[in-house]
């Protein structure tokens, strides 16, 4: 997140799907050999960042995410479309996909499946927690999902990344989400970000 | 400032001045021991919170505040009006007050003075400079004053209290500040609030 509270810039696109500037809230990540050993990729730094990014997925059984983080756009699914990472996604678990439109379970490269969720976030939420068994479920994303989950009661923790840079406009993170009780429990504090846990309290 | 980005609450007035549930972002402070003694009060918590109030005016020589922050309602102004503070103020120093309307200056007790600015922000950075020697200048606030500060590429520092609270509407702190180039250089974190120091990289 911005400190201006974005978790996207403006005018995303299936060409730029983060939105204008909305790729420097990545940078630290993809700067990690976290993350890039989770994309395919060589080389990157061994830092403070890495290991948060290392925290928050080793214990992930599942995933859920947004129908455009999953991306395709919008109305009924491309069949050719399989997200946006390639044939190796990079989280190599059961992923939902929240959507208005059915379409078969894919089975990708590296242990990632992709299941299309049509009976709301309660359902992926209960599918995906079968599938983590003893592991964390993560809500991976994108703005709208996370706002959902959190305006719904559903979040144990939310994990969030300060970085330092202002975008002005955008998708924010926090709206919509009513009144959260939140306490920071964890902060990891690298050169570049500032990644801050915090507890959600359950009050419904 | 909250975690979707406001550092007062909406509909701000004379008799709610923080805005509704502005006031929230600020009981971190007032639970101090630091902030207590500060405004002439006893008791209060010595924690991590403290020190960082402590850390943040120890240094002070001089203060710059805007017209809302000291009070008093828009247009000419009401002689009778000294600030929200009472008759010894907790800044105990020099206090440039932004302002389209002259007025002579207060002195208070304890060492605060309240000198009224005319002619613009540089030259009440200048005024500030001058009466705090050695020291430094902090800009107290509000949001208009610290905006204007960091647009104009003036502040060598931003000091953010994250506060895990989420309101939802109200003044925005960082809208309207350009693309400041920030660097985190210090984080407190304590069980409430997280205070993250920027430097702010002068590029023009």
């Amino acid at each position: 997140m911005s400190l201006d509270g974005f978790a996207a810039g403006p005018n995303q696109s299936l060409e730029n799907p983060l939105g204008e500037g909305g790729m420097r809230l990545h940078e630290w990540a993809v700067a990690t050999e976290t993350w890039r050993a989770q994309h395919g990729l060589d080389g990157g730094e061994h830092n403070s960042d890495a290991e948060v990014i290392d925290q928050v997925t080793r214990d992930v059984g599942a995933y859920v995410m947004g129908r455009r983080m999953f991306g395709g756009g919008d109305g009924p699914w491309d069949e050719n479309w399989t997200g946006w990472w390639g044939e190796e996604p990079p989280f190599h678990a059961p992923v939902f996909v929240l959507t208005h439109h059915p379409r078969e379970p894919l089975t990708m490269r590296g242990g990632t499946t992709f299941t299309f969720v049509t009976d709301g976030i309660e359902s992926a939420l209960d599918q995906a927690r079968k599938a983590a068994g003893e592991k964390d479920v993560s809500i991976a994303g994108g703005a709208s999902t996370v706002q959902q989950y959190l305006a719904a009661g559903l979040l144990d923790e939310l994990l969030l990344h300060h970085v330092p840079i202002v975008l002005g406009a955008g998708e924010r993170l926090l709206e919509n989400v009513g009144d959260p009780t939140l306490e920071p429990v964890e902060v990891t504090a690298s050169p570049t970000v500032t990644h801050i846990k915090y507890r959600v309290a359950h009050t419904r």
